[in-house]
């Protein structure tokens, strides 16, 4: 059989994974340094727990796990006769694939609640998985890295994900614009237009397509969802404001925007407390579609100017917001208020690969490679390679003495740094031919001369 | 809705994340040196890719995805009027949750095989999942962690793997023993108790027994597998073998017995080039039941003598061996020969619960909780955290200016080594309440000096 995976899926070999487990790493260190703490949940959740949680389209694109043994025989009988797969699948399987970190993570909340300490701060880095269409950076398996705090309304978290925000990606190399906006300074821009309640996420969906439709785009979207052309034009105004200062008096009847724009304030008198490295600005024009955000929202994207990318178009490499309460799905009686944010690992990737961010010597973990002209000289250099290895250099020994050149070819494929040659000469005097493979530069040294220079 | 998760998966908790990642990466630190190499493959595979490589059991235990959309549209419709469960499933379910990483392995070394350098040395780490009837210690999702090199028949490799036992149980503070066989001398031992070759499986899979049925149990198994009184008496006979010296005579006149003793003397002369921290030793008895090993097999079991745990009965902590062809399910052209190990995660970290092995300043992440008498106290200290997070200490600041007991309350849950209370005197001063929270003593320290202290 030719052998293949999945569509969506992908492998990972050696250099993917060093690269994919860098960024992980980064994120991971920063994440410990804020004093959240990981938590791993299983990939399969009971259906009951998944579905109804991301709308019908999400329902759909859940995978669902066959019940194991005969699970005909608790099929359900109408459905089966009818061929309705979406009615019979409650009675074929229990279990699906989890498809967000935030729903197990709401989960887990709730059941271990008298387990752990609140403020409860947890990251998890797992992947997930949704049955969407393949398509050029979308996968059915995908890693999600999120960061929450759940059980506090304080306002110093949402500084503090802002500050996460700007450390990464200062670690990673990447100059970012970090987003905030505040879903109550939204409810303040539909209370200032003059628009009922109920149309509040009618303007907030249309105004997150921003970014891909154009202000014309948002302006037609608003028409079509019979928001009318005074709104509309009150709208476009306050969209276009940058300052929080200047929205005072647009808001001075709205409650709600009032106070937005002062849990904004706080956040940023957090931030301006001390030394940030990318720009994180308020943003009016981010709205972020999820209906559960009630506080600050954020959203990252990558600074195209200062990396001198102005020309390339590139979605937003991270978001999140607070939520007024994330287990109230799940019966949990203590507080569940929370703020979080997600780092879109994947396109993270994409762009660190584009822009060649990724170091060097974090693209090999092999440093030193022996190289044997004979048996004998093979058994010399297993014990060398011992000794190297006792000292904590990542070294290997080919497995035969083949012939120099298909040894040589091997030291290339694994494009390891050092080589070792091992033969008469090298064992009669303990001065081996070390070679650096970049420059091409070879010297005659004592194994202890070699070790020191790689340690 | 109360919350569950399906039978036989796991949540874990901060605290087992924490250590599960210490056993991970110690071993992974340990892979690494030796020049091995991460891959990852995806967690779902195609069905055809799975079935038929565990067995007819296997096959049942597979956990299979049901297809997306519209299933019973195209479900075969003689099964589902039968209601043949068995029958059906190719039609509505394309993909299943792998169910071991060796199998995934094969399949990435074919599909990328000119991509990849030979010996291609790989590690993996990553989840399975089995249907398994769930009990102590066997889970429906689990870790395992392989290490191969295929294409090379180099015993070299069978020499380092048992070097990586070795290393990595001496890093984790656990005394093991590592036995090591040869499938060769098992054959050996069947050519000259007088079996046909057709027997030797039967042989081999009794044998594999021993430590669960004891001598007189594999006797029975043996005479219930037809094999004569005489050649058991042989067997029973050889099994008390301790050295491979003494086996030369018995194998006199068997190639393949020759050809093991041959192989095990060649593994032990390489590992007798170094020191090594764990007992290794020849074991005749060790057979492994799985059919595809053809030269070197390996067993990890902890060394209960030396632990002081002789009361205690534990399974093999790790297993693996040599296959002839990796690959050949896939259509290699390449030489498919290797030899990999596996270590028992799960296992392993149990024991060393057990032994409470696991180190105390592994078990938490966090270094310093900062708590604030007034508000005035908490802008203080969000300036003093920041301070103290740049110079790479792990820490945080309560959320929010609470009364001291309960600040302290999560102080204790979080389990932090360290406090700093700011109030008044403090800020006036710049002597800072530094409280260490084992010993309970305190001192009123400058900020610097608190952080030089813990860096």
């Amino acid at each position: 059989m030719k052998p293949s995976i999945p569509k969506g899926t992908r492998d990972f070999g050696p250099a993917e994974v060093i690269k994919r487990n860098y960024i992980f790493d980064t994120i991971r260190e920063v994440f410990v340094r804020y004093g959240f703490q990981p938590i791993e949940t299983p990939a399969m959740e009971d259906l009951a727990t998944l579905t109804g949680k991301y709308g019908e389209e999400g329902d759909q694109l859940l995978f669902k796990v066959l019940n194991n043994g005969d699970f005909l025989s608790k099929a359900d009988d109408q459905a089966l006769q009818a061929k309705d797969s979406a009615k019979l699948v409650p009675s074929i399987s229990k279990r699906g694939l989890r498809y967000d970190l935030t729903v197990p993570f709401a989960r887990f909340v709730a059941m271990h609640q008298n387990d752990i300490p609140f403020p409860f701060k947890r990251y998890q880095i797992q992947p997930v998985w949704r049955a969407d269409r393949p398509q050029k950076g979308r996968y059915q398996e995908f890693y999600q890295c999120d960061v929450d705090v759940v059980g506090s309304e304080s306002l110093m978290f949402e500084a503090e994900l802002a500050q996460i925000y700007d450390e990464v990606f200062q670690k990673l190399g990447l100059k970012v614009v970090i987003k905030l906006n505040n879903r109550k300074i939204l409810a303040g821009m539909a209370e200032a237009a003059g628009l009922s309640e109920d149309r509040f996420m009618d303007m907030t969906i249309a105004i997150d397509k921003l970014d891909k439709i154009g202000m014309d785009g948002v302006k037609q979207e608003l028409s079509k969802r019979d928001i009318s052309a005074e709104a509309i034009e009150k709208i476009e105004a306050m969209l276009g404001t940058t300052e929080l200062e200047a929205l005072k008096s647009t808001f001075a009847a709205s409650k709600p925007g009032l106070k937005g724009i002062e849990e904004l304030e706080t956040v940023f008198e957090y931030l301006n407390m001390g030394p940030t490295y990318n720009t994180i600005q308020f943003d009016i024009t981010l709205a972020r579609g999820l209906n559960y955000y009630t506080g600050c929202i954020y959203e990252v994207a990558v600074d195209l100017e200062a990396e001198g990318q102005e020309n390339i178009k590139m979605g937003s490499i991270g978001g999140g917001g607070r939520y007024a309460n994330l287990t109230e799905n799940f019966g949990m009686r203590t507080n569940g208020s929370g703020v979080g944010v997600s780092f879109g690992a994947e396109r993270i990737y994409d762009v660190m690969e584009e822009l060649s961010l990724f170091p060097e010597d974090k693209a090999n973990t092999l440093q030193l490679l022996f190289i044997a002209f004979d048996e004998k000289a093979h058994r010399y250099a297993f014990k060398a390679l011992q000794q190297a290895r006792a000292a904590g250099i990542n070294a290997e020994l080919y497995p035969d003495p083949a012939r120099v050149r298909k040894q040589m070819k091997y030291a290339d494929q694994r494009n390891v740094p050092y080589t070792v040659v091992i033969g008469d000469r090298e064992m009669e005097s303990g001065e081996l031919a070390f070679k650096n493979m970049v420059t091409g530069q070879q010297e005659n040294l004592q194994l202890n001369a070699i070790i020191d220079q790689l340690k």
